[in-house]
């Protein structure tokens, strides 16, 4: 059900024709109102994909009835052509629906610096517009995928209202988001300002402390559609707890399923002076292919945390080196800057998820940042797969 | 000859018994003057191993008589006990040779957090002073290597004088210095202040603008010993260009050897409004492990440079991401920030050097840094190999 779990919304997933592969992809998703409120977080990359540049803009008013989405090609340093080729896509799924085009989201995801096979796209769309029911959240979340080996998904019900979400995304997984395309809908009563809002909050500490590979994607799109279909108008803390579950759930899928990785490593950093520093450590430990290679091999080297950490400007993040204690999985092996309990007592083939824990003793703050191992199939699927 | 091919210096490399492969791992260079001006330039990170702590410490005034290093072991992240570790070794050096501690450099290198093997290595110190020749340097370069496949040494020569130079380091490749140790000699008759200006002067744009992988090492140490033996005083200038070249040579070799590497890749970015957003931009595509992974997939994927260099905040790096070219091995793939001619047209299965040239038509500056592709290769050292 997905994006289709609230109230309001129609959603398909079909085939165009744009992947080698003969799978889904072109995806749509249609708000049927009463309200056509919208908001989204966009890609801080400078290099922004078409589909960034027309969402950012189409969206800006607070209002959007539909979001049309592609794989099979991410339309990123096309041209001015390629902006033509996003406009075109509104455009036309504008008059399927019979709406603006200006209240069209457009999201693309795949290989860059190639155009749209545009001809089959707008086949697609139509076929998908023809195809939207109130049952099609799966078959979206489906035709988003690239080289996700599953679809993400996420449904959050609250008391009367519910907010439902999809995901893609498996690579160029960094902040500023992960290299990711994820729709959330709800049919909560808001305003587009609680939306907007709801969704910043939400993303701050979800999806943009996901960094698998530390490499920001030209296309990263997150967008939150509002039917008020519920008639329910929760207060903004609610709405932006029910879309941070939401936002946490399809993250933490994103991860479960990165590129290549055995391990899912949660980096949290305790004792910073501020959220700010707790984040930049976690972030140095989360990029350190070295500490990432490490435990693929099942080796928890806490001093290639320690090396990571100590990248860290200290106008970024106060704290003194031999202070700095780390757990592994809960072995303390690294205690005030130096050797602690017998690193052997950390067992990283037992399971996927590792906790890393750096404790800087500086304060009172915390956060954490998601990562996977550098593995040979990470290599593998990015020196034979081109983005 | 290498660190004793300049007049003044002796060397020697031993074996002590602290790599498990029984290899050579202590090593001495021995300044015999007239002069005993020296100078170091140090790791960045805030996380520094004792040796590091020790030898800031002992070059301060801008003399030393002699280096040891040993490779089997980074006494990093030992605590007070790891820098009592690193004093004895300076005393008892400089027991061995008749000077004060307090004029003895100490270098280290291997696996992080745990301690030296004392007896051992003190034991190896007294054999490589009773062992110091003249013609020791290239002994001495094979005693400083962990996963180096091949020493690393240099010659500059000048009139009557020259530079001579040993590193190691193939892998924590990172700015503020490459992992690496390196000790320069010369036979050049120059002030402390001299020497000092001469080797921040060469490491800015040598060993600073290699980044293999990121990881900036806990151990870094360039120190360069001048005995003035030639009697032949160059300029300040005539100094630094010749310390710039055996750094320049010492830097390449190391990226030629990089953990696992295939391809070496020097990211040349010109038209920056300064040096500084040359080398940022730079930098932050010598860092995509997706760029990476491409080039060892032979991919010219110029849609991963974009990306990468569209990470780089506008207040370091002013530029448009419409106006960017990018060259491939001299194909220009990527033509205002879009497409240009064939990528196929690019072969990079054909050597190992790889030429990435970003125009960000912004300006006149530029600045070159070299990386590795990320290969299986690389994955299985740092997963098998604990530093």
């Amino acid at each position: 059900m997905t994006v289709t779990a609230p109230r309001g919304f129609r959603a398909a997933g079909v085939t165009a024709g744009l992947k080698a592969s003969g799978r889904p992809d072109v995806a749509l998703v249609v708000n049927d109102g009463p309200l056509q409120v919208a908001a989204a977080v966009l890609t801080s990359n400078r290099v922004q994909a078409a589909p960034v540049l027309w969402t950012r803009q189409a969206v800006s008013d607070g209002v959007a009835t539909a979001v049309v989405l592609n794989s099979g090609g991410a339309n990123a340093c096309t041209g001015p052509e390629g902006f033509g080729d996003t406009h075109a896509t509104a455009e036309h799924t504008a008059a399927a629906l019979g709406v603006s085009a200006g209240d069209v989201l457009v999201c693309s995801t795949g290989l860059i610096g190639e155009r749209l096979p545009m001809p089959a796209l707008l086949a697609g769309v139509t076929a998908a517009a023809e195809a939207l029911t109130p049952a099609g959240g799966d078959s979206a979340a489906v035709a988003i995928m690239t080289t996700d080996s599953v679809p993400k998904t996420v449904v959050v019900q609250r008391e009367g209202w519910s907010v439902g979400g999809m995901a893609k995304g498996a690579g160029m997984l960094a902040p500023g988001l992960a290299t990711m395309l994820c729709v959330l809908t709800t049919d909560a009563d808001c305003s587009a300002e609680d939306a907007d809002a709801a969704l910043r909050t939400a993303t701050r500490v979800t999806f943009d402390r996901v960094d698998s590979d530390g490499c920001m994607s030209t296309n990263d799109t997150v967008a939150l559609l509002a039917s008020g279909a519920s008639g329910v108008r929760p207060s903004p803390d609610e709405l932006a707890a029910a879309v941070t579950q939401a936002c946490a759930d399809l993250a933490r899928a994103l991860v479960a399923d990165a590129e290549g990785a055995s391990h899912d490593i949660a980096v949290t950093v305790v004792g910073a002076h501020t959220e700010d520093a707790a984040v930049a450590v976690a972030r140095a430990v989360t990029r350190s292919n070295l500490f990432k290679a490490a435990v693929f091999g099942n080796d928890p080297n806490w001093g290639r945390v320690l090396a990571a950490a100590g990248t860290v400007p200290v106008e970024v993040a106060a704290f003194r080196a031999d202070r700095i204690d780390v757990s592994i999985n809960g072995v303390q092996v690294c205690r005030a800057g130096g050797v602690g309990e017998d690193r052997s007592g950390v067992d990283l083939a037992a399971g996927r998820e590792v906790q890393v824990l750096v404790d800087l003793h500086a304060g009172d703050a915390r956060a954490t940042v998601w990562t996977n191992d550098l593995t040979h199939d990470y290599v593998h699927e990015n020196s034979a797969y081109s983005t």
